[in-house]
């Protein structure tokens, strides 16, 4: 199995060396892996001129999983738009047609203070977003900057879905909702949008396919306030690209700790790329003192849903909830009582708890 | 001074009747109001079969400020589209060029406890939202659902932003911080939407206009995400529709009582509809258990904004004070030691405290 490392930019390299130790540990427990490294981002910019290079995109095609860092750094905000870092991510998920991105918002039990959530509303979260990823209005045509007939500049943009982009992401949703809480909410603007009252309709066709799963419809700004409000409600939520951005950021910051959260964007093989749900942090690049652990959860991730692997999964996840059983917190999590560790530290903990 | 009175659905006509007292009190002591009354949303369905019927048109385009309760209701929901309630609200806001949607979102400190966040996180929470309410995939043009060239159904939307639009929504922000804590954040998905790109170089544009106001920038899903985790290092917000309609509900829900706060949707004069930021609640609604404060300090609102009026405005917000200081609260914001009262007891109180 071939699984493709791009450490990409800020904190991007010291986080996936923690989760590379993790991998080799698999592999000379017998896990037949293949590792190789490429750059995305700033650093492939940096190294090829564009931040999805060739040499990128030849590996990234060839392999079997894919596990990111993060992408972006304040040196390159001043780019062309087509040469800037996040360019990059959003090439390679199109490229790959990673259509599927789903994303834990769990909250570890140990960090419940860290939510700025009363604990009542919090203890327990495990909601999954499932977000469509290579649609809607990131990839819609036309779009652009131009000068209408009246003589004035207007920035434009298209919002699209086709029904056969609404299915497969609307099949996975249900799927997973299967092997969970049985619990799929659909978020829409449809009582506006026309693309999002056609999305509507398409999951509630496809909600006969699936009847142990109980469908829900809601509207974005609703569920911007359900997240707040109550968000245990939530079981399997699934939306477009752009309101999934919107809302996964929202539902993962409800935890206090995005440190801990891995993301999976999954193709319709389950060929994936995985990567924390964190950005590339570059206030804090070089210091070894990120948290791998959403790096070292996205591992997990990989060998769950490319490798199918769940006895592999388990035991990645168990050594990071030993770790934080034993006490151990890197910066962003810590709190009085705990005993603040490294990246490095974090990581090399891990690998002892495997 | 022509006032028009929208009672709309749901909860609507009980909440807007106790506004109603409290402009009838300001009318005895002086104030210069001539009182209206028309239907909007369903309830102008049913009586015209049109959400925004002629008659509503004519009164609204007469009127100098228009109060609003709510509209919709799960009865209207089969109706087609352009009949719908919701179409009724979108229409009279492009119908009078309502361009911006003023959404304070603040937690009065006596109902800190009904926020889901802990209280050192919002207490002091004074944020308001400038969201555009007249542009953007609201109202772009083209749009709808259509077969493609592929044979396949799709559904569209155009999110469109022209230069004009951008600046006088950036010139109520920037007016609105100056009067506030000088500090403007404008929030975009500049990484990937070209229309919020123009809309950021636009807002750096305008700043030079307003030396004494700092302006930043945010992505939509970072400010989704800042809400949640530090909300009060914002002052004013200022973005398009969508992004608008997202965050103002989600930073309203962070005070917990929603049912407290007012808006106002202005044109270039002044001119406004005042609502409260809830909705039609058609499950309590007829059941006199609404609470109506939101409608009240909408007309503290209307005051202000149309009226220009601030001690008018201030004898009412001192009035709800007044009653929240005196332990009184509808059934949406009660807990255990405060005296639990009716929507009617609620407006009462108020005007018995003005
Ligand atoms: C970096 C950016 C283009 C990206 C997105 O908007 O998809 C990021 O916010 C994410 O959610 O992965
Ligand atoms: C009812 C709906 C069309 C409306 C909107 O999306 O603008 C509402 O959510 C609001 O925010 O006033």
């Amino acid at each position: 199995m071939k699984v493709l490392i791009l450490p990409g930019d800020g904190i991007g390299p010291e986080i996936v060396a923690q989760a590379k130790k993790v991998l080799e540990v698999l592999k000379k427990d017998g896990l037949d892996l293949e590792l190789q490294e490429a750059p995305l981002g700033g650093a492939a910019y940096d190294q090829y001129g564009s931040p999805y290079p060739e040499f990128t995109q030849n590996l990234a095609r060839a392999a079997d999983a894919i596990l990111l860092g993060a992408v972006g750094g304040p040196q390159y905000d001043k780019l062309d738009r087509p040469l800037r870092p996040e360019r990059g991510l959003l090439a390679i998920r199109k490229d790959l047609n990673l259509f599927a991105n789903l994303r834990p918002a769990i909250l570890y039990p140990e960090l419940a203070n860290a939510s700025t959530l009363k604990p009542e509303v919090v203890s327990g979260l495990d909601i999954l977003i499932v977000r469509e990823l290579t649609g809607d209005i990131y990839f819609g045509q036309p779009r652009g900057i131009r000068t209408n007939e009246a003589g004035e500049r207007e920035g434009f943009n298209t919002m699209l879905y086709a029904e056969s982009e609404i299915r497969r992401i609307g099949h996975v949703a249900f799927q997973a909702a299967q092997k969970r809480g049985k619990k799929l909410c659909s978020v829409d603007k449809a009582n506006v949008l026309e693309t999002t009252e056609f999305w509507k309709e398409i999951m509630t066709d496809l909600a006969k396919e699936y009847p142990d799963v109980e469908l829900s419809h809601m509207l974005v700004d609703n569920a911007a306030m359900q997240l707040v409000k109550a968000p245990k409600q939530f079981d399997v939520v699934v939306t477009g690209n752009i309101f999934g951005d919107i809302l996964s950021d929202e539902a993962s910051m409800l935890t206090g700790s995005i440190g801990m959260l891995p993301s999976a964007s999954l193709d319709v093989n389950n060929k994936g790329l995985y990567e924390p749900s964190h950005g590339s942090a570059p206030d804090i690049a070089g210091k070894d003192v990120a948290n791998p652990l959403a790096t070292i959860l996205s591992v997990a991730m990989m060998l769950r849903y490319t490798f199918n692997n769940e006895a592999a999964a388990q035991r990645v996840e168990n050594a990071v909830k030993k770790v934080l059983a034993d006490g151990l917190r890197t910066a962003d999590i810590y709190e009085e009582g705990t005993t603040k560790v490294s990246c490095s530290a974090m990581g090399a903990a891990v690998v002892a708890a495997m």
